[in-house]
């Protein structure tokens, strides 16, 4: 089963204080990039794997998806979620994502933030991502970039003028256990070429892949960030089930 | 026009010294799972996109192919690919690729080894890879691995048993200029995402996409290499022009 930090004390108050959490979408400097890559979501069966808050399940059904589904392993952010939505549309579902059965539903859709590198066994996932997946529909998602995830000590180094961020063990897939707003947050390290190959593997043709840094504009607004154009700090995929003849 | 430091007289001495310029396709590291991701070449027409002694070109009329073009910039190294070929299907020709012609033929696989890193308007030559590939063709390559490209002064830091590859500015694209057996070699960096989103953008699918890492085996055989699992040295990219209904 998936470590569910996510109901961890320490590491729940930590993550709600993120912009993100307070600010929703918006709150996500990758976000308008992620939903650059998104298929209209109008009329459609939206499924989001790892739905936190429900930021995103609302915002599809805003724009007139059909239906949204939210799964998450985690209780206390699926409480939230319910008690933040009131569209009839949305349902929210607990659910350990290595363990997601294809009778989940259909979908024209599935849609995951941030959540895939939490998951060990991906080709398992990505199984049953396309079995239920409509023909030509769409499996978009971001994860932490293998370049931020591969080492075991991530931070940059270096003076402000001069930074570095130290990689190693890029090539060695497998489990992290890094301090993220708490001890002992289990991640799983995958490559670039991991990520892709098990997409195709799994039948799933690569439309897009986007290596996130902040823009010019975002530098000016928030200048903090400069140092995230030395190494990208999210990966973001768009893939699409092949529709055979 | 693409620098041709391949004539320069003191980096041809350094580069021809290196194994794979010595012994060949075997003397590259990465040469059997770039072999891998190949088509089978048996009466195929070939293109070598930076053939430099014309290695790959007499492997590929040895597996079969029906003819060979190698094209390069190097006087210098296509006089001794010259020297070096027997095979009247294998051809030479001397060429910028900055301005690669869609007359330059049709052909079934299109190939390139370490190449495209130099080439700084790659959509520009990704269109002419197109118009020259038959549908169906596949284009196969490999460049230095953009978090080897990213830095100014790459190289590793720290003791042996703690290496890291400081990584700076990977997610800005363009010029460096690096010393690499001789001053002010111009290569251009690009990410991960800009090349496989070019070759979408250009028509080609990405089939396969393999960060290159030394095996278990060629540790045992080359124990110096342990460090290269920190950091990808090669990208290599298979991709496939669409057939269109």
């Amino acid at each position: 089963m998936t470590q569910n930090i996510y109901d961890n004390a320490k590491f729940l108050a930590g993550y709600s204080q993120l912009p993100r959490s307070t600010l929703g979408l918006d709150g996500a400097p990758e976000w308008a990039t992620l939903r650059s890559m998104l298929p209209s979501v109008a009329d459609k069966r939206v499924l989001d794997l790892g739905c936190g808050f429900g930021w995103f399940c609302r915002w599809a059904a805003d724009q007139g998806a059909s239906s949204v589904l939210g799964i998450d392993v985690s209780e206390n952010m699926l409480s939230r979620a319910t008690a933040d939505t009131s569209s009839t549309k949305i349902a929210y579902q607990r659910q350990d994502l290595e363990e997601l059965p294809s009778s989940i539903g259909s979908f024209d859709l599935v849609y995951s933030s941030l959540t895939l590198h939490y998951i060990e066994d991906l080709p398992k996932l990505l199984k049953t991502v396309h079995q239920i997946l409509h023909p030509g529909g769409a499996f978009v998602f971001s994860v932490e970039h293998p370049i931020f995830s591969a080492p075991a000590n991530p931070g940059f180094t270096g003076d402000p003028a001069n930074r570095t961020w130290p990689l190693s063990n890029y090539l060695r897939g497998g489990e992290r256990t890094t301090y993220w707003f708490a001890d002992g947050v289990i991640k799983y390290h995958r490559t670039v070429g991991a990520y892709v190959n098990n997409l195709i593997s799994s039948d799933l043709r690569i439309d897009r892949l986007e290596e996130w840094g902040p823009t010019e504009k975002q530098l000016t607004q928030h200048p903090e960030w400069k140092d995230e154009v030395h190494r990208p700090p999210f990966l973001l995929i768009r893939s699409t089930k092949n529709s055979h003849p």
